[in-house]
């Protein structure tokens, strides 16, 4: 019956905090209103020009946003010869004096713009959506890398596991929450929320999700389980409209079956392996008999790897194969895996545990993967060891089973080869 | 009958969410611990370290705290030649890699170090209670104000206006959270919950805080207010015993009797001029008959200025008359005014309205102003204005009443002077 | 801000309550049981007798509950000789004692049954299904009238308007009570969730339900609402798809377009009335520019009448005139309006405002009333009084519009008749 | 982390239930309010004249309210003649109509009144304070007994277990609740909340309550537990000031040491064996180690029956002897025994396991038991059992130390005696 009377009153003030010190649109520029946002000592008149800021950028056409990031990109830069010197003189002489004004003058003043716009209600979600169009604009103005930079520094240190909240999804969750599931369902698509609920109402399936406080309608990443009695194979099976759900009580196994991250503006600040180190530890509380954890995952470089080197399946077993070998050998420059799931799981620690033909019937699984698929294996008691492994020299963890396919497809390709 | 059905859930995770990946103390030195922390790049085994490093800092001692400060000062501190000569060359060659490059090794390493120590429940809460013990070492070693201005960085960034929760204070609060209000006030001391509850409970008084969702425990600063139908002239008058509450519907003015900043760990860090500004709004939503916002405010420094400069007192009205030549013309280098008090709030672009005499019987008030107390009004159609002049040359705004006493005070003194 | 930090709490303890007492399954009968429950004198083996009678219940065959309802109906019955020698004693000497020996005598034991089942979690929501059945079986067995006088009785006692709960239902409301109000909808079918989020979602829709504290997930009545600028006269351009959702602030308007009971157990406990006016109140709070409260509502006895009556339309302008003779004239015995959306609306002082042609192009609009639709005006200044002269001598508050239609029809009838 | 994302948020809705219908202030007598409540067909009239008659109640005298009490037992009585020939015409010939036209008569009509008060906010609060009152006046005006046998009949029924609430009380609790603890605590008194701190924040302290959802802010019932390693001998001792929590994981004992009832205007309507049995179980699931459950209880009767009996104490071990007697022997008519507190727990199915000398020094503790307490075991597997041998003939289930204390006192007085 424990629980915090307090918190989830004082934060619910986040959502209903009321839009204060509204005055008229002011219609400068994007830029002029940066300035002026930065160069006011004012908290108060601060919050004003940061509500004006956001709304006449949430109005801007692209040509104007663009201009603004160039702004940002530009003329909130560091000085750099100035921050040279500055660090110059701190190395002749490490002052505190010193030290302090290098530190001001080597931080581009755009990310005290996005501190001072992070202000009004609802700011944060706004400022991730304008990281969103910064990496669209980014694509053809490479130079906006700078800022990009900035934007992800302060989102890391702002979305930092530490003010994340991790939560279960189910169907007594918002509507409006569960709508965004659908939407940003990345990996098995999910149609409406009738086809949604097959996913969260049974009492074999389970949702988690990460949210941030200043974004409580905004799932950052969430990942769907299905508590089964073995490791799963078939992700048709999985999801199949007619299967009858099964006791929880008397599960052994957790397959994580989909994860998807929510927020493009959030790219490059990862999500992942907290959200799934912290499902597997809220499962094996719940239910102490599930003890083995394990994705069912895609493959989702597999034939345009298989293309490039020429190699054709000829059966689903032979795709089968070529994907252990896929995973356990192609890497792109650098050394790691070339598949980008793959990188995500073995990066995690997990290892490679089963790979399974005629796996994914759906057309976008048989385009990827002629309908293959992979099991990451979580053993939690060799994640760490297997994490240092992958990082320090690449060693790519794998089951007998799999390095065994893999030989399977290479004495193929000899053959052929030869 | 809106709310938000979701938002209070989701965030009581955080106060819920459990301690994982706990294992065995891990007994290295505070400095071994960090610099293991900032080389993983395991986010669990970051997720334990941080876990280990927070435990381990609770038990350390004076000696072992103060060397973990040392080295981020020392070892974790920027390679000022290596910086300067990365910033030249951007400077020459203004590429992206080159930006990056810079801007990695601008960043002290220490401020990774608290952003991967930011990851356990309540780790946050800890940092906060970590720089207040920087605090203390810094003054005996002046050098570790480096560490603190990151520190300060940090935090100011952590605790933006954008992820702040105003929220009433009630004698529906939980009893834990109103034991922190009677802990933390600052001006006029609270005996306990019973003598709280005079200040909360009538209908006529109002008190409104500052949280961190991911300190949802602890007040950050709270303002008292009384609802009058008057500028109040003394605090005595306010809080005596046996007055009888006022029917709040029909109050005109609202009296800020009380402002505390609760958290040594965020000096500097202001939050005071948005709480009041914050409350103005809240009330003025709530009550429109409300309409005069004004504070009952101590003048801490009044009785040292007269005894610096050989001023005398006869009588509770000659202390009103120095504290409003006190208020108006004493400065601190720089240029600001002298109390404290007045620098707060004249910043905050309110001005100064009346001083009165024999306001504060206690024997602090007696102690710092003969007992003398001002208000300070906030007419919001003035305060962006006065708060410009006194930013940018140091304008005193001040009523005539108020220019008058000081110019009594004046009269008075250079008389004696004659 | 104010808010109750307690009662949410406390009272989502009625939802966490765990099954304590849980026993081996206990197969008696149900009248055993029923017994063996009104014999106990422990609390605690009552608990548990009462969650076995539950469950078995829930088990049962219809021939078992049939059983179960004529015990109650014959052996749960009063000894009326016995109780007419008490009330004969009673009358003679008026003691306290002879009160309660009549009192006691008077109720039937099968109240005392039914409060000793409602101990268990969801108790109350098994008693109210419970009841549908025995409506059900009414029809079958007259006899069975006694048994749900008594249960209705106590169902009235404990849904007592005091008890209940107002609360809007939004697009973040739990997925799961969404799925009720599809469910439960009775007048203009919805869909599925996609449909219901146009009924809900814009802005200018409100949707209102009554809960009870013990049903949490069982909405008990609802009501759809329309903000607009008229008086609306056909639910086809309400519900069309392609309407664009209008600025609710500007809205004068409120439509109450439908009102659904939800359960079938509760069956003659009246919860529209409370639920109509509590909503006019939200609205007028919310929208200070919503003055006019009307509905827009079915007529589903027209077409019966008409046929019965011999009367005959070439047009929907004679639907229309008919609808407004059948509303205002034809009654059933005892004086009512024949038609029983009338009878509400008028018994709740509502007046016929206005009556419309091809207003519902729906099968079942078409068909009950050739779809003409009718208006009744809530005017809270004349509610009471018009209820009154409804209640007393039948009068029904009809517009000159619609007596005018009214006139209408009866010439275009004695015409024909002519 | 799972939970009820909806109850919560209705639930508050009760609370926050706006006053509607408020019109002018009705001054009719409460008669003529309660005349004109019962006689209105309209549901929004009943809600204002229940407001009215409600408002009118609490400004009423004493000589009103007893008028009003007379009222209600008078003129809203059965007409016990017309009820004898109802009964008489049923029982001839049992019809349907022939059962409802007696039941309706049969209820006294102050029942319906009761029922249509309970509309407005706080209605039922107030109902219940309008019987304590009634209680009050009962004691000169024995007749009154007729209506609060009605006021009774219908309060059990709206606080069925089914419809309550249990909730842990803790530090976390709104102040205000902690205020009603302290006010009702009616064992061992609490001085203040800084006292009752000592009860609920030790991890070693446990404090339970029933609520019912319209009456949130006020406790029902509440109950103090110690968690401790063996059962305790004594009240100083778990009460004294300076002791030391213990770790809860590791108590093997819960000791119910306080159990109150708050509301006067529940006399009657008995909670303390359910919520006994709540915390029970509530208690096992949070703590497994802990497997005794016992009360540490006072004896009331002990002197006043010692005194009539002639029997002196020359030491706490004499009043401990003679307590293991009254409470194995001394019983009222009736058969039950003569101390109160233990009928409640023997009635429970507890069983006397210790007498202890000494154990409570407080002034109360002296005066009522010569300070000897005694503890009534909660064994569950033997609790039904005993409370069905004491309900049916009278047994007082004791350990053999209790009985041999009591045999020791026999031994006493019958040596005094000869």
């Amino acid at each position: 019956m424990k629980r915090n009377w307090f918190l989830g009153d004082v934060l619910s003030q986040l959502y209903d905090r009321p839009r204060i010190w509204r005055g008229a649109r002011d219609t400068r520029s994007l830029s002029d209103l940066a300035e002026a946002l930065l160069s006011t000592a004012g908290e108060a008149s601060g919050y004003q020009l940061a509500t004006s800021l956001l709304e006449e950028y949430a109005k801007a056409s692209e040509e104007e946003k663009l201009s603004f990031f160039i702004h940002l990109n530009e003329e909130l830069e560091i000085d750099a010869s100035h921050v040279a010197a500055l660090a110059s003189s701190y190395a002749e002489a490490p002052t505190t004096d010193g030290f302090k004004a290098f530190s001001e003058a080597a931080e581009p003043r755009r990310q005290e713009l996005l501190r001072r716009l992070n202000q009004p209600e609802g700011a944060t979600e706004r400022l991730v959506a304008m990281r969103a169009d910064l990496l669209r604009f980014r694509k053809s103005n490479p130079a906006l890398a700078r800022t990009d930079h900035d934007f992800r520094h302060l989102l890391r240190s702002w979305f930092n596991r530490g003010f994340l909240v991790a939560r279960r999804i189910t169907w007594d969750s918002p509507a409006r929450i569960l709508d965004k599931i659908v939407a940003y369902e990345a990996v098995h698509a999910i149609e409406d929320l009738d086809d949604l609920r097959r996913r969260i109402e049974p009492e074999d399936r389970r949702c988690f999700a990460f949210f941030h406080p200043s974004m409580p309608e905004e799932p950052l990443i969430f990942v769907e389980v299905a508590l089964t009695l073995e490791i799963s194979g078939s992700i048709d099976h999985l999801l199949r409209l007619d299967r009858a759900p099964k006791d929880a009580a008397t599960a052994t196994h957790a397959i994580f079956y989909s994860i998807s991250n929510c927020q493009e503006g959030l790219a490059g600040i990862s999500f992942g392996n907290l959200l799934i180190k912290q499902v597997v530890f809220e499962i094996a509380m719940e239910l102490p008999s599930v003890t083995t954890f394990s994705t069912l995952s895609p493959i989702p470089g597999l034939k345009r790897w298989m293309d490039e080197a020429g190699f054709e399946a000829h059966s689903p077993k032979d795709y089968r194969d070529f994907a252990a070998q896929y995973l356990t050998e192609a890497k792109r420059k650098g050394g790691e895996p070339l598949d980008p799931v793959a990188r995500f799981h073995l990066g995690n620690g997990a290892e490679l545990h089963n790979v399974h033909p005629a796996a994914d019937g759906s057309e976008k699984g048989l385009a990827q993967s002629g309908g293959a698929m992979v099991n990451y294996l979580y053993d939690l008691s060799k994640t760490e060891r297997q994490h240092e492994a992958f990082a320090t020299s690449g060693t790519v963890a794998a089951s007998r089973a799999v390095l065994s396919m893999a030989a399977g497809a290479r004495k193929k390709t000899e053959d052929t080869a030869a």
